[in-house]
C-alpha cells in the first residue's frame, strides 16, 4: 500500500509554500531545502497549478505562490485528487482482466476502505502540517539567506 | 493508492478455496482459473501457508487447502499483513531521506488512515467475498471437469 511520490512531493511543496507565507518560491528553492529532484518538483508544481492551490508568478523574482490558505486545504480533499485510485486490477475496467469481476463484491469493499482513508485525511488540513512552524522552518532554512 | 499485486492475487486464491470446499487445489488449476501466472501464485501461496491460511498437502491429488474458516478470515487482518505499509518515504526510516521527518505529523495523520482503511476492511470476512457463490463458481469452473 503506497501512496505515489508525486502525492509525497506535492505535500512537501505545500508544507514549504504554507510555511514560507507571502511572497513567490521558486520551485529550485524548494527543490533543494528537500534535496529531492527538481525535475520531478517542477511536474508536481504544475499539477497542483492546474488542481488551483498554487500559482505562477513569471519574471525574475518570480516562483510558486499558495492560493487557497492553509486551513483551506483538506488532505483528504488534496490526496484524492492526486491519486489515480487504482487499489487493484478490477479498478481500470479497461484493462481489467479478472475473471470474476462481473460478480465479485471486492471492489465495493476497497471503495468503501479507500473512503474511510480519505475521510480521515480530511479531518486535517495544510494547516496541521506546517506546525510545529519553529522546527520545521529551521529543517528546511526558510528564511536562511541563500549561500 | 495501490495494493501489491501479490495482495490481490492472495485474495483471489482465498476466495476460490473459499469457494472450492473441502479437499485440496493445485496452485496450477487457480492460477489457470483466473488466467494468472502460476509462478507468481505459488509465492503468494507460500506466504500464505506461512501466516497460516492455508496448508500444502503433497502428494499427486495434493495441492492448498483453507485453514480457517471463510467466516474467520477478516480481510482487514489478511490485508494487514501482506502490504508492507509504505505509504510515503518516511515510512521507511532505513531508508528516508526527508529533511522534516524529525518534527512533521504527515506520518501519524498517514497511520491514522491507513488504520481507517483496515477497520473498513475488518468489518468483512472472506465469507462475504464468496457469494453471490453459484456466480463465482460459474466465473471460475470451478467443479468443472478438466479439458
Amino acid at each position: 500500500m503506497r501512496l505515489h511520490q508525486r502525492t509525497d512531493f506535492a505535500i512537501r511543496l505545500l508544507i514549504y509554500l504554507g510555511l514560507a507565507g507571502s511572497g513567490p518560491v521558486s520551485v529550485g528553492r524548494v527543490a533543494s531545502s528537500f534535496a529531492i529532484s527538481e525535475h520531478h518538483l517542477a511536474k508536481v508544481a504544475q499539477r497542483l497549478r492546474d488542481l488551483g492551490y498554487v500559482r505562477l508568478v513569471r519574471g525574475r523574482s518570480g516562483g510558486l505562490e499558495l492560493l487557497r490558505d492553509p486551513e483551506d486545504i483538506r488532505m483528504g480533499e488534496l490526496v484524492r485528487q492526486l491519486e489515480q485510485h487504482i487499489l487493484v486490477e478490477c479498478f481500470e475496467p479497461a484493462t481489467d482482466q479478472c475473471r470474476i469481476s462481473s460478480a465479485c463484491s471486492l471492489k465495493r469493499l476497497l471503495e468503501r476502505a479507500r473512503s474511510s482513508f480519505f475521510a480521515e485525511l480530511d479531518r486535517s488540513t495544510l494547516a496541521d502540517l506546517i506546525t510545529p512552524r519553529r522546527d520545521l522552518v529551521r529543517l528546511l532554512s526558510i528564511g536562511a539567506t541563500s549561500s
